[in-house]
């Protein structure tokens, strides 16, 4: 049995957007200041420093509780021991992906319409990945933003939690949460920030007064 | 139990170097002209389509029994249910590759060097790649050239089988095959050829006519 994931807010990582700071460095203070979930995001590194990278972040996240996921590797999510895998519509088919990863897994898709919505119903997934919430910097898309109004339609053909993904900042937050968004994921916003730890607990008190209001 | 694998010629794909056909008709035709062993090598498709081009490639070569093996990534290899994996030493560490895997796929590793030889010799590696052979234009590379001397080398500090890669042409295969080599890999000599199928049994001749001497 999985256990209760806290979506609230979901540090995705990139290698371009969080140069500044070393990845454990950044990953521990987002954690400290609230991240309750993890994704490494690998585009460019190769397998074995992907792996090594993983590894270390796991001894860093499994006292702490916050689980880790994978962008697109399952293997790497295998090998690793990752709490799961998170997918794009270009990636790994899912049926595929929970084949591999087995029913343990956490997998999370993508999401950018209603279509993909309604295809997910049907998939084995524990959660969806909706974007772009905002326009976007730290990740090219050509994908249209669906902004609040978008992110409650999606987020009312599904009953599987529901997180918004890109340009999302704390100004913004609360809208999204208001619009039904079960979290916010974010990569400039903490991967930016001159403290991620305040960035992070900044943001999950926007989630938090979006939800109360 | 694995079956034996004829390490003779082995075809490995690069999309670069392999424009100008088709991937599945180049695929056919090197194998009706005799390669033996093939490789899907893809560093920048996405696994969606990488996935599905392994299947397609599986569908073509199992009722001619020739095995495919994937580079690098073990859950594309695991989801298209191919013959095995080939790495290199910054991808996944073989003993991870091996333990994802499972007994029976095949695991090569890619050695440029003595000393990864002697370390490959405790690990759970079916076959060794060892390169480059020659100065090569397909795969950039900053490693020394082994030629026929080098090969011999690495040959004489293992029994398992050894394919030599890089720069392996019909003029120069001969050598590298009486320098103790048990097959030759090639991505240009093939994907370059207007004929394939011709350039396939002209380098099994060669490979052939350098085990008889």
């Amino acid at each position: 049995m999985k256990r209760e994931i806290d979506y609230s807010l979901y540090l995705v990582t990139d290698r371009g957007a969080c140069r500044e700071k070393g990845m454990l460095e950044l990953i521990g203070e987002a954690v400290a200041g609230g991240a309750s979930l993890v994704q490494l995001r690998e585009k460019e590194a190769g397998t074995a420093e992907f792996l090594s990278l993983a590894r270390e972040v796991l001894d860093l996240l499994r006292p702490l509780g916050v689980p880790l996921l994978i962008n697109d590797r399952v293997d790497v999510a295998l090998a690793a021991g990752a709490d799961g895998v998170h997918v794009g519509q270009d990636d790994m088919p899912v049926r595929d992906v929970r084949r591999l990863a087995g029913d343990s897994m956490l997998v999370g898709l993508t999401v950018n319409s209603l279509e993909q919505v309604l295809e997910a119903e049907a998939l084995p997934v524990d959660y969806l990945g909706a974007g772009p919430a905002f326009a976007t910097r730290s990740k090219q898309t050509s994908k249209p933003v669906l902004g609040p109004r978008g992110i409650q339609h999606l987020r009312s053909h599904t009953t599987r939690p529901l997180v918004a993904i890109g340009g999302i900042d704390a100004e913004n937050a609360g809208e999204i949460i208001r619009a039904g968004a079960d979290g916010i994921a974010v990569i400039s916003a903490l991967c930016s920030s001159g403290s991620p730890r305040l960035a992070a607990e900044t943001l999950l008190r926007a989630v938090r007064d979006g939800r109360s209001t």
